[in-house]
């Protein structure tokens, strides 16, 4: 089959690798409908996290089931199935409080890459969601998003209790920060301020909703949630980029009693123990748990009352993969679909 | 009217100071009943925050109303009332979200100094709570326990989010550390884990409703937890230290989905953002919005369901108050409550 590889920076290759197999009576394996570039995987790709050897990539996927192993009950091959990139047992404790993220049996489905024509998923059972058919083909870019990006931009909100009559700002305008605006607003969030500095990306956080925009950054960003919102900061902050400036722009921009959701991968943030503590908000995070929040979203999906599937703007032919990154380390793209 | 003054480290003082005087009509003075030394009075005693002045001490108290300014309505002379040692207007947004402490009208009574004869408190109508009558004296220690340790361990029990059929673990076995094992016994909770070494507050702790005593510190502590946890952490950690130690503790011993309370005030504490990302714990906590939990707290102790003034092992009069600083500073005492 068709795989991605990377293997430095910037030097990500489409290769063939062999066809998975089921390994584990849990397993099942699915032929991919569509994949895509995860904001994530520009960390490596800009040589941010370091690569020692060429590596799979890609978490995000949906498909139809092939093969399932002999333990697996519920999912069934021939089903169209979405599934979270981390392989969860769905029966734990951790599990059953929906953080499927932490599972104690979890395994990264990345793993083994899930930028190619077939995925191995372990914990199938566990792990993927059916829709309740095949999908028309317009919905595929929206099931696809479910599987991370909105179910990431999802739990940023629920993270931070959004909820009506609440005004939510949300910090980074990627894909997750996109459809943590779309997430606020099916929430019942009344005021929803995207900060945002790019044009397109502005007019995609108005059709999801948002109802203000600011453009300013770090403290001047601060200032103008403060302006916006009679000198308290926003009920709830979505945090979805993962930088120093970022994280602080978030605490900075919530009031006391309020609740920042943080889903943007951290890198090199430090949180300064004093100003947390004073700042008192409530803080909650991590890899989302999609897995807790897929059958809502399939469903939300399915009835067309969403569209996540707009932030694609950009599809290719798993081949031409290099291209997807490419576009969206350059700022081209939002987010590159890939078709196998 | 005696005071206390702190001119450096180690060096607190009892003085001759003016009698308080109502200044804006809003204020109450009050002749104190009972105040105390705080665990956080030992940072500025122990040389941690710097001193550079005399500066007055004390910030938790309970007494008799003298006189009332002209803008005051429901406080009244003769009443005897606990308050919180910020002062809130207990009307605005944030106040009546919960946070007094970070009221946008917010004053330290602490300003003026609660080791003290008498006390001037701004916005009395909204920082005070009377007790249904006088008290009889052996409720003076609770009450004012109420005032500030109870108040803050009460808070961080809150924001752990215990209740029926948690595992709490409980970091630090100073006052606000044991009155926190009191309050999430009766928030509730099915195990609290005090994690202690000194018999003395292990006992304590045990009377306050402790069903475990880890002695552990650090990764054995944090071993320790998960040992009696099936391996996954407690649902809720308060931590009452403010160290980077005791932070980590808190974080390490509490399961994925879980819910820290920290109110321990931080003291060079950094959070590193990739462990808080994949412990994926909520975080809440700061100074404590005592007011919040006042009237519940004194209604609690006037109808002798909690004795929370048991932390309070050492009596002295107000002129002997070095010798309570000195006390606890040596661990002599967990808590020196002082007689005007």
């Amino acid at each position: 089959m068709k795989a991605t590889l990377i293997y430095g920076p910037r030097d990500v290759r489409s290769e063939e690798r062999p066809d998975p197999k089921i390994i584990e009576p849990t397993d099942a394996t699915i032929r991919i409908s569509a994949t895509c570039v995860c904001g994530s995987d520009l960390w490596p790709y800009r040589g941010v996290s370091p690569i020692t050897q060429p590596t799979p990539m890609g978490h995000e996927y949906c498909g139809i089931v092939e093969e399932v192993g002999s333990q697996v009950i519920n999912i069934k091959p021939g089903q169209f199935v979405v599934g979270s990139f981390f392989a969860s047992d769905n029966s734990c404790p951790i599990c059953r409080a929906g953080y499927q993220s932490r599972c104690v049996n979890s395994k990264p489905v990345g793993a083994e890459g899930a930028q190619a024509q077939w995925l191995r998923v372990p914990l199938a059972d566990g792990t993927l969601v059916a829709t309740p058919a095949i999908p028309p083909d317009d919905l595929i870019p929206s099931l696809l998003a479910a599987s991370d990006v909105l179910g990431t931009g999802w739990f940023g909100a629920v993270a931070a209790e959004v909820g009506p009559g609440k005004t939510v700002a949300v910090v980074g305008d990627g894909a997750v920060g996109l459809l943590a605006v779309l997430a606020a607003r099916q929430l019942g969030a009344e005021r929803v301020i995207a900060m945002s500095r790019h044009e397109p990306r502005q007019r995609l956080a108005r059709e999801f909703g948002a109802t203000d925009i600011v453009t300013e950054r770090g403290d001047e960003g601060v200032a103008k949630i403060k302006e916006l919102t009679d000198g308290l900061g926003a009920h709830s902050t979505i945090e979805a980029v993962g930088t120093q400036q970022s994280m602080m722009q978030a605490l900075r921009s919530t009031r006391p009693g309020g609740y920042i959701g943080y889903v943007g991968v951290p890198h090199g943030v430090g949180l300064p123990g004093d100003e947390l503590f004073f700042a008192e908000v409530h803080l909650h995070g991590g890899p989302a748990p999609v897995r807790r929040f897929l059958p809502e979203l399939i469903d939300l999906i399915w009835n067309r009352k969403i569209d996540p599937g707009k932030v694609f703007d950009l599809t290719l032919p798993l081949s031409e993969v290099a291209e997807g990154y490419r576009a969206m380390d350059e700022r081209r793209a939002i987010k590159a679909l890939l078709r196998p």
